[in-house]
């Protein structure tokens, strides 16, 4: 920019928020690419010609709410539908004023963040956490401090000390189920002493649940909110449930706190688009969803199985997460194999993955890698490990 | 919140930011209102069969892109489709990394604010401007300083005068064409020293043409960004040319600030809606986006000329201004007349009007009236109009 220099930029643009999830975006683009790297849900999955079907619906019925602005806090129906849904799924259904409709889960966490965070207040995340959730706690220039994990998730009790030892978080972001990126869940003992934690503490637990409804099995432990509505806030979304195109997710959140959502949502995008929100309301209403579910969990639980039985042959030497659900297995590289180079190694053989230290608001994940098992293609998932596990060989003999 | 407390909630929060556009929404559920409070397009310019038709035929084809995740910047087919509409009707084509895909306008302000203010950065608005764009700055904590605006859109000269006198904006925030809420276009010759100014006092543009394709003739004149791709970012939206209901818009800019709105852009929802992306991709592409203008166009055109007729007849001590094209005139009471009163009146008689002092950030516009004439039904608009200009010749007896 001709009269603009790098002074002219908000101080808040100077760290290097948002370059991370950019590059495994990119990461995407690379044809040929064996991808165990982003997210993303399997295109089998989306209701393709039955979106379709609703939509010739809503335009022979001439409506006009799928297609005009909707109120910031959602259209009533799909407020409703969602609201119903989440009583059948976690036994409370929100009041009216609990709940709100919003354009992804990314969305509801920088809503929380905006009505929540000063600049140096304190966030306690899992580490490791979601990339999304550190640039949004970095962009509110918080102090991010991660507490570790083991297979039963969180280590809650690890909290409590340092709660103990004078820890002062305002929020305490979590994923309680089959977490990203360590494919592990919280134990709903740890759950009951979380939320006492909370409470006896003064601190907001923000439960990210996207990948809550993908368990391999139907055990699902209580969600936090529904053991304690009065200190959580839930951030949900459709995009693994559903399909991502229409960005589309909820909060869920006492009244006062909604309220505040709400008034931050008025800037971010007013609204969240009327159409999906009217797709994804049928889309519950008519059952749908159940059944794209039954299908979505065993093509998953099937991929995992197929990824982990490949570890087990190509990677002697690692250790890794066995999920129950969920898109991700968490690997820990033998010692002195760095992830950070082999993921770069891993692209030149044409395999896509994500190091580690991604994952860390600290720096540390220099051993680990997310292995994404939901968007690659089955067959190839052997190919991919082996190739890496080749790979790994090397470079511990190097190390 | 059980733990919780006012102050718990950040700072920024205090403000009253976001109550407004929630107040003009609301309005809009009153049963039986002729509202000319929101501005909302009017449905009968929605594609439904044209957008049902389209996602049928990405059913068909089976494609994924649609309903995946997009890349933070946009989808490469829907970003080359807009590039070249932007061309056709600005003269410049955008390079690759100059043109961001947003979801709406007011998301683009918003990654705008997040990337250039810090608190205190001096922001300068038209007066009056779009209520959305005050709550943007005012998140941000930054000065808001109105400039006045007369027939022929912000008084530059005035803005001049006040440079030299030492103001030291950041951005300068205009619509210039068809303005929300004043309904009044900014010169030509106007154009020239805006721009000039802004290289010589280093200020950025940011220029909102939500309203530019709603002109009643074919006489826009050039946009600032087409002027100086230098020194603007121009904000975009899809809301009136296509429809609201998938959240879609535009960010040009120096690709420089560009690579910045895209980083912020991952906090707020990581990327537009594909689906929308794809249906308003295919809809330039057919060139049907220019038949729905045409019809649009005539609409307001038709609706604007009855209200204005109706002004003429029942409200004959105000006064207000004649839109070539957009949705709204501003009205300006006679003396002593408050416009919150009336549109509190107006209310119980069941007419829907937003007052004036919204648009302003420094409580002016006491004396003024947005009027829309884009979705009130029209045949109603006569009686609404009489409704309110009784009540103003009653407001004016007490006054």
């Amino acid at each position: 920019m001709a009269v603009t220099s790098e002074t002219l930029f908000a101080a808040r643009t100077r760290g290097n928020v948002g370059a991370g999830i950019a590059e495994i975006l990119a990461l995407l683009g690379v044809p040929g690419l064996i991808s165990f790297a982003g997210g993303f849900p399997d295109p089998v999955t989306f209701p393709r010609e039955r979106a379709a079907a609703l939509l010739a619906e809503f335009a022979e019925a001439g409506e006009a709410s799928a297609f005009q602005y909707a109120p910031t806090r959602g259209l009533a129906g799909p407020l409703d539908a969602l609201a119903e849904r989440i009583e059948s799924l976690q036994g409370r259904r929100p009041a009216d004023d609990e709940l709100l409709i919003t354009s992804g889960a990314i969305e509801a966490l920088e809503l929380v963040c905006r009505s929540f965070l000063n600049r140096g207040d304190v966030v306690v995340v899992e580490g490791p956490t979601y990339l999304g959730a550190i640039m949004a706690f970095r962009g509110y220039d918080a102090e991010i401090v991660a507490v570790p994990m083991d297979a039963d998730g969180l280590q809650v009790d690890e909290l409590e000390r340092r709660l103990a030892e004078g820890l002062r978080p305002k929020l305490l972001y979590t994923i309680p189920d089959h977490q990203n990126p360590a494919g592990v869940s919280l134990s709903p003992e740890r759950r009951a002493l979380l939320v006492e934690l909370a409470r006896r503490h003064g601190f907001v637990i923000v439960e990210d649940v996207a990948y809550r409804e993908l368990g391999f099995e139907d055990d699902a432990a209580p969600s936090l909110w529904s053991l304690a509505p009065d200190v959580v806030v839930q951030a949900g979304t459709t995009s693994k449930t559903f399909f991502p195109g229409v960005r589309l997710g909820w909060a869920l959140a006492p009244a006062d706190v909604s309220a505040h959502l709400v008034a931050a949502k008025q800037n971010t995008d007013q609204c969240a688009g009327a159409l999906g929100q009217r797709l994804f309301e049928e889309y519950l209403r008519r059952g749908w969803i159940d059944e794209q579910l039954a299908q979505s969990r065993a093509l998953y639980r099937r991929k995992c199985e197929r990824l982990l039985a490949a570890l087990e042959r190509s990677l002697p030497d690692s250790r890794w997460t066995t999920p129950r659900g969920g898109f991700f297995s968490w690997l820990t590289l033998p010692g002195g194999v760095d992830a950070g180079e082999l993921a770069k190694r891993a692209v030149e053989r044409r395999v896509g993955i994500v190091p580690g230290s991604l994952f860390f608001p600290d720096g540390r994940g220099g051993d680990n890698v997310r292995l994404s098992f939901s968007l690659v293609d089955e067959a190839q998932i052997e190919d991919g490990i082996e190739r890496l596990g080749s790979l790994v060989g090397l470079l511990e003999q190097g190390a």
